[in-house]
């Protein structure tokens, strides 16, 4: 089973409205929902989740509120009903016009993302080698921090990375785990 | 070496001054602090690690805007350095009177935490007892969701909770991490 809990933080009085409208994004897409005061709990198949989270994310961006969404990505998690589902294929953003289109047109993003490979001694090669993947990604910027990595890009550039670490770790452990907090339009600056 | 990664979002327009306010709360504590632009990160003693969190959080909620803590706790991670010190003594908050005192004047919230034991086959065997004693607690409600467990009650009993799972899932494991989401003051309720 995969699956996704996120949360969108408009930091504005109209923070209510930005949410809803957000929230509403998912509807065009085939997923499980459930939202509750805290979060939302998505599940799904892969390439419909995805491209769901983008939708909602880059709705809530276009308030030109500074916006943080956090967002939980997991696979495989034995506590779960289910199965899992992967079929790599073109995300919305992809379709929309591939990389070079997104840089162009969407927002720059900063995100901090933690990967927990669960259930291996091996975990740390899994984290260092999935550092390292995105530090080769030249569509976005990468750095390690205490707890997590932080990158930096447009966002379906972002979105792009988190996906290739939550699959490629999956190729050495069933069950992973991605804690992400994405944001935009920061006053502090990226 | 446990630390910590945690930001706050009040949903309001004047979100800086209350992150501002909340951030300096944390000079009181003898902790190692790095803020950027999407996080706070703190390293240190375990006691002031946790009074400290609590303490801007509690000033954040003051404002009575809706506020979101993020929240990442570590302890053990073989990739940072420094050692492990722990020494279990009174928080802030139950120096300040007791759990039933602070029942009475600590604002409720409520959480969604995942526990993350690190480098062991045994790991659902570890989170499944936490979640058991949470639900054992008579301070929190406890409710467990796809992905995570949800936490009710006072803000002092919450964040009890928490480093009960903490540092009972460091007793099987040295590598833990928690990821949690503390919200007050939401429209919805809790």
């Amino acid at each position: 089973m995969i699956g996704a809990r996120f949360s969108l933080y408009p930091m504005g009085d109209d923070f209510v409205p930005i949410i809803l409208k957000a929230v509403q994004a998912l509807n065009a897409y085939p997923l499980e929902q459930e939202t509750d005061d805290i979060s939302t709990f998505l599940s799904g198949e892969e390439n419909a989740l995805f491209a769901a989270l983008e939708a909602a994310f880059a709705r809530a961006i276009q308030s030109d509120r500074h916006v943080v969404m956090n967002l939980t990505l997991s696979r495989g998690c034995p506590g779960e009903p289910g199965e899992d589902v992967c079929d790599p294929a073109p995300t919305v953003s992809q379709l929309a016009g591939g990389p070079s289109a997104a840089d162009a047109t969407h927002p720059h993003i900063a995100c901090q993302f933690s990967l927990y490979p669960m259930g291996t001694h091996s975990y740390m090669e899994t984290i260092y080698a999935q550092i390292k993947r995105a530090q080769q990604n030249r569509a976005v910027s990468t750095v390690p921090q205490h707890f997590c990595t932080r990158l930096e890009g447009p966002l379906p550039a972002v979105m792009a990375q988190l996906r290739e670490a939550f699959d490629h770790a999956a190729e050495t452990t069933p069950h992973v785990v991605i804690h992400a907090t994405l944001s935009a339009n920061s006053p502090t600056g990226a």
